[in-house]
């Protein structure tokens, strides 16, 4: 890899958990400065706004939170256990980028504003919930979820209570709201999604 | 009312969408002048800092979202009736200060950040939790709820999954998601947390 590149890359890392945790208008160039030990002209060299920054900053920190919640998953061949075990793993591998999920806090800061970084936050959901719709509709094509389930309802579900949780989690400094949430998840997935096996 | 507290009110009115809208940095004072017609004298001449001023602003949103989602529940004498009319509620009466729910918005913005505004968010939570579970209580003594159900338990699923599902209608401009937990909500209202009537 080029030196540039590199340093590029490690620009990018460093500043993912400071738009993570700051939002985009409260990650001042002063924090960025001071997170990757470059000056302004260091940064900016390598992007060609604070705008292109986040939006690379915010994939990586998405990639890497996701990446997180889908690992282990290939193991298990029960669909309502893949389920469940991504829900575990959404519940206990936070903080892989500090400051809480990107996709909320981006979703959230950019509702009303930023539309690059809007589209990144979109994007995301839309590939988190395709992965899911997928791994639900094979379910159903292996007789292992009830046919009458709707694949996309129940991707949103799991996403939005999910995400909702995290936000109460974060507010409260509490492990409660994630619990809550993942034992009512999962008892829905093992008495209405799932075929009871035989 | 005296002129003064009239034109504090009136700051503070005008204050609360910019607010909620924009995230407490990307609140600008240009912003707060724009939208209240005043120059910055007019404007800290009522408030000590822009943190009171966003504090007081939060309280005023918070308490006009929370009084459109609790309107229309004392005429409905059974309980899962009017969790479900609470529910209906959160999902029709949205807008009442433009951009998105401020529990959402202030917990997400201020999670890492201003603590005198996350207290307020937090205050906001515990009243609206303890609303729910007073009511989930009370049905629980009226024979209306089973007598397993946990409330705290209970009302978080509900507030955590509604707000989750706010974010995602937020982000993708669409109403479907807060649709999907409303029918999921309601279906386990009356299914699991409700006595069937005889």
């Amino acid at each position: 890899m080029r030196k540039g590149e590199q340093t590029r890359r490690e620009i990018i890392r460093k500043a993912a958990p400071i738009f993570n945790q700051k939002g985009y208008d409260g990650a001042a160039l002063s924090d960025l400065m001071r997170a990757t030990g470059l000056e302004k002209g260091g940064i900016y060299r390598h992007f060609s706004s604070k705008e292109a920054l986040a939006a690379e900053a915010f994939d990586y920190a998405w990639r890497e939170t996701f990446d997180s919640r889908i690992r282990d998953l290939d193991s298990i061949s029960n669909t309502v256990g893949r389920l469940k075990q991504f829900i575990a793993n959404f519940v206990e591998r936070r903080g892989v980028i500090p400051g809480g999920c990107p996709l909320l806090n981006t979703a959230i800061d950019t509702d009303d504003g930023n539309s690059v970084l809007r589209a990144r936050a979109r994007k995301a959901l839309r590939g988190w919930r395709s992965y899911l719709i997928s791994m639900i509709r094979a379910g159903i094509k292996a007789r292992q979820i009830r046919p009458r389930i709707d694949p996309k309802k129940l991707a949103t579900l799991i996403i939005g209570s999910l995400e909702g949780a995290i936000m109460l989690c974060r507010l409260e400094r509490s492990e409660e709201p994630l619990r809550a949430v993942q034992a009512h998840l999962n008892n829905y997935l093992d008495t209405v999604v799932g075929v009871p096996s035989k």
